[in-house]
């Protein structure tokens, strides 16, 4: 049986250690693959630790894809193409993306909104903000009055890489950090960066938005499908794919983490030609229901062939305005001499008290709170249903994915029925169906974006649900 | 009482005659600061005019900040640092562009710097911005959290279309305005709402940001000569121009206003296809020095052919990333119908801060101090230069045109070799022969942009500018 020394695990908690030494393992070579881990009863004795400890660090390992399990069989190594030495940290997240549904004007009045995938109004932390903004406001009246750099103010940049050091173990310059009004601007200054006469690919299904931008501006879009294991690689061969578009620690919106064996596999297509490049659309990382976030790809890649790019809108607001890419570094520097012209997008004020927000642990602090905040609206949903007469027809998946889960249903309803008489009964809900555009779509499942549904209202949305099922 | 001869005003309004005649008077000195102005009726009547006529005359003058008023008191002169003979012509306004060479980083020290053209740093409403963005931080929370529409808050877009009106007398509706995070941002939306198979054309010379952006953007981008009175409408039909970028009311960086003339032959060179459309860059048109303002593209333009663009980076900061366009309604249900996915890129606390300041007045009065504060700069530094032995060689031209003039000197030095040893001299300026592109440069033409240029400083600077030509 596999031994590991826990006495040496020291901060590290003893689920991380271990996960984290088997992981070293399983780089090695040392654990090969389809091997069997040990179960977690005799693993948990023989190590002194609890059977708790080892089934979490057998999860961790599981959302990265290092292993996998079979049911009434155990566990099992997963292949992994590339041993590299250099991915021995960090993990997943994840989390819905913003709706297309709920751009304009007021929404409707519905008991339950599953698709809404806003951030909770009430979480924003008014007063904290207000305060630092009040503080900039007075205290950096000439910082807020000297022209931003293109890529952002150095202040803000600054925070940003410390943030991605401390909660994704990104070491990353804040010269490679852009700044931007939202990831809209960024996609464009990217497409500019990369070139027009790129081929880009998108994930089938996926969110609608990317592609949907690609084609305004131009520039050819071909959707990719995915396997089991994320994005088809083989596709993105065929389709002659320059630069793909991927949310690997959490994709939308099948709520799916890229196993770890499918970002190497990606990491090498991209490393066949000095035309390819990886987008990774981190749109929610900061949140982790379970575990720790599994290495980004932009960690792991050793070739600068990943642009990282992440937002504020999920974990603050969305009507704060603040994205940010990191480019590697031959695209920063062409970024540097090619874009002086062009000014940032987010204005000084904006700038400063986000840089205070995320330098004075403010943000640390309020992500804490946010997951807990979320954990247990999920927490409670998932009671109700459980509780609720439509739990003999429904499967839950993907439930550790962040701010959105998946309900597989048992029905003969067709998604579009399914979601006509969920609304006529107040609840607003879409099919996984939806999001696919050429790929062959999965049916009867629903994406439950439960992030701005409030717990006062769960149990009569799922009343209604029972409704349409029984 | 003041007296004047209505029978004068020729051609002019009676409303205009006058404001200029008062104008004049206390250009002159004959009105001094602070004297009270006759009282509307009595002055009406003694005069032989309406009412109304007065009426409009004051308006004009406290709009331009001549005079102002106190409520069940009356009208006053105000007071206008430095009276000038040669500012007694009336004119539009203007301002320069914003500089190349400010983007980045901080400023090398200079005695003074006449290609920065960032608005003064001492003149931001701090008071009044910070109040606002308490008030809003704290009474508008749920507004603050609810998603803009992608084109901007409708407390904002009202409030930039009575300005438009009260201002410039447009009449537009807020559903015509989109609203985004400078225009920057705004031109590529542009590009993909009409299209990247259109031509574009830019003025040469021009603000060279522009044509850049086009390019990035991936579109052709001809350069468009300009005659006396602006762009060559032959060579726009020579290039098959489709869409065409100017700025009429003050053009960059030579200052020019194109006349009414050349506006309608622009205006039916577009009507003459559905492809053109005129692109009205206004970058600076709330600052007029003297006399009222141009009647806009836009505004006589019965055809909707007309993108009027905007942006209060000079009115009030750069750092405020501000702009905004008005479409024409066809353009505008264009934009509602197919850019809904996309996310307005300025955040809402800056959208509600600035519909605050100009709905509540805040941003009028503002203008109006800064018009005083502009032209007083300008006219010291004229009246250095006028004291100065450089007087003998050179001509000031454009004077009246905003935040900048031409200095056009008799030197044999090259444009590049005067503009270096200003340079080793501390002196930062730059040659309008630098701005052209395609066309043939005019020669010793050199912009100064004193918006940024302190009074103390000025002198110094005239003074290096004698040793380089004596």
């Amino acid at each position: 049986m596999l031994a590991y020394d826990i006495s040496k695990a020291g901060d590290d908690s003893l689920y991380h250690f271990l996960s984290r030494s088997i992981k070293d393992d399983i780089l090695s070579g040392r654990l090969e693959p389809d091997a069997k881990l040990p179960s977690k009863r005799p693993f948990a004795n023989s190590l002194g630790v609890s059977v708790i400890t080892v089934e979490n660090a057998y999860n961790q390992l599981i959302a990265e894809g290092f292993i996998y399990s079979l049911s009434r069989k155990g566990f099992f190594v997963a292949a992994i193409p590339q041993k590299n030495s250099n991915i021995q940290q960090k993990k997943p997240v994840k989390q819905s993306r913003e709706s297309l549904h709920t751009e304009q004007a007021k929404a409707p009045h519905y008991i339950a909104d599953f698709v809404n995938n806003q951030v909770d109004a009430s979480t924003f932390p008014f007063t904290t903000w207000a305060k630092l903004t009040r503080k900039v406001l007075c205290e950096q009246q000439r910082e807020l009055l000297t022209r931003s750099p293109n890529s952002g103010v150095q202040k803000l940049r600054k925070s940003i890489a410390k943030m991605l050091l401390e909660f994704h173990g990104m070491r990353v310059s804040p010269e490679q950090i852009v700044v931007g009004a939202g990831t809209d601007c960024l996609y464009a200054w990217l497409v500019q960066l990369l070139g027009f006469d790129k081929k880009f690919g998108v994930e089938d299904p996926g969110y609608s938005k990317i592609s949907k931008i690609y084609r305004k501006l131009n520039v050819v879009c071909n959707y990719i499908p995915l396997d089991e294991n994320g994005i088809c690689i083989d596709q993105l061969e065929e389709t002659c794919t320059d630069v793909v578009h991927l949310s690997p620690s959490h994709h939308f919106p099948t709520g799916k983490v890229m196993p770890v064996s499918r970002r190497y596999e990606l990491l090498s297509w991209a490393a066949k030609s000095s035309n390819r490049y990886i987008v990774e659309d981190e749109y929610d990382s900061e949140f982790r229901m379970v575990g720790r976030p599994i290495p980004s790809l932009q960690n792991i890649d050793v070739q600068d062939k990943t642009i990282y790019i992440n937002s504020f809108s999920k974990t603050l607001a969305s009507t704060v305005r603040v994205g940010y890419m990191v480019l590697p570094k031959t695209l920063a520097k062409k970024f540097h001499e090619e874009f002086s012209f062009y000014i940032c997008t987010v204005s000084n004020l904006e700038q400063y008290v986000l840089a205070k927000f995320i330098g004075e642990a403010h943000y640390e602090k309020h992500i804490n709170r946010m997951r807990n905040f979320y954990r247990h609206r999920r927490d409670t949903l998932l009671e109700t249903i459980r509780q609720s007469k439509i739990r003999d027809y429904i499967e839950i998946a993907e439930e550790d994915a962040g701010l959105h889960f998946i309900l597989k249903v048992n029905t003969e309803l067709s998604d579009e029925e399914f979601c006509e008489r969920a609304l006529k009964n107040g609840v607003h809900i879409r099919a996984l169906s939806d999001y696919y555009a050429e790929a062959e779509p999965s049916q009867h499942e629903f994406i439950i974006n439960y992030s701005s549904v409030s717990e006062s209202r769960m149990k009569r949305a799922v009343q209604q649900l029972e409704k349409i099922l029984e």
